[in-house]
């Protein structure tokens, strides 16, 4: 398999980190979103949605949007799951990696701040943008794990789908200075989450385009 | 089951669709965006996250996220499907459906364009954000079933998660004046789930709140 991505995309390492709790390798080819290298003819063709990541796999197919990604892995190597067994179970953990992946991350990506920034905005009004993003979004995450006592993880004693949702949007938070201290649900998941090597060999600074 | 909903939501609206695709009921249960009644205390109780829809089950369970939801009565209702059964093509029918979820209904939804207000920006302005990234992303989804000849469907010959995600998202298309005139396999989907009384029952207009 080849991993489409960029060292610093919170969506390509939520899929590095699902890799990695499956114990599954995945060549990693960069794009520099920076330098709009997403946009590529070559790398449109692939992916026309011009986003990383995307999985190519040995027979051709590509799958793209991280959370595709997951899942196809989930029900193509289903040890160690990524999500628990009961329906609605899983229904709470996938709420919650939506209340990251569609309502905090596509509001604060590169490319709506690059439009605010067209529009006139100054970098402390781009900035401040996305903290209020990030902040209001994580205070419903923190409420939306109101019932989950036991950890460690986001739900339960295992990491899945909702904690590597969270801590690449985590990384995102304090690189805009958000306040996280009204959050010690999710940081207890985030340190628990730290001390495993999946999630430590996929951090950005680990990766091959690190800058 | 109890919905709380808007009806003019396109995230409840995707999930009104899934539960007639899947011949179920639910009491509907309106909460006025615009006025926002999403925030009152006793919804923030059932999801913190203050938005619609939010599916209460019947043992007292509050499902959040619609796409969370609609995969919750894929897993408990499994006919008719709304995923094919091969794990690549149900990757790509979730890529499409996020594409969607993700990237285009969160930076076009009343929040952002409020917050887009909010900074001094007038409708005029507002309205070409809403529609800008309707348009770019409504392209990248034409581009996404590029491979897929045989509808009439977005993939194949029975609607599903993708088409539900589609035919709300076109409808906000049109009220912020996108240009449909160059996706034509979306609107031959679209066509083909409108003759359906699972989406004509599903309409904003067909709602007892529609106003």
């Amino acid at each position: 398999m080849r991993l489409h991505g960029y060292f610093r995309s919170t969506a390509a390492w939520r899929v590095r980190i699902a890799l990695n709790l499956k114990r599954l390798s995945a060549e990693q080819v960069s794009h520099h979103l920076r330098r709009g290298e997403q946009r590529d003819a070559a790398y449109l063709r692939l992916n026309p949605q011009g986003l990383v990541p995307a999985l190519e796999l040995e027979d051709g197919a590509v799958l793209t949007q991280s959370l595709a990604i997951c899942e196809w892995l989930e029900e193509t190597w289903p040890n160690p799951p990524l999500l628990p067994a009961d329906p609605t179970d899983r229904a709470h953990v996938r709420a919650f990696a939506f209340a990251i992946a569609c309502d905090i991350h596509p509001v604060q990506n590169l490319k709506v701040l690059n439009r605010l920034r067209a529009l006139g905005h100054n970098d402390d009004e781009v900035t401040a943008w996305a903290r209020t993003t990030i902040e209001e979004g994580l205070a419903a995450c923190e409420a939306l794990l109101r019932h989950e006592d036991d950890g460690p993880f986001c739900f339960g004693t295992a990491p899945g789908l909702a904690d590597l949702c969270l801590v690449p949007q985590l990384y995102n938070a304090r690189r805009f200075g958000a306040d996280t201290h009204a959050l010690p649900r999710l940081m207890a998941a985030e340190a628990a989450c730290l001390t495993l090597p999946a999630f430590q060999e996929a951090a950005p600074e680990r990766q091959p385009d690190a800058e």
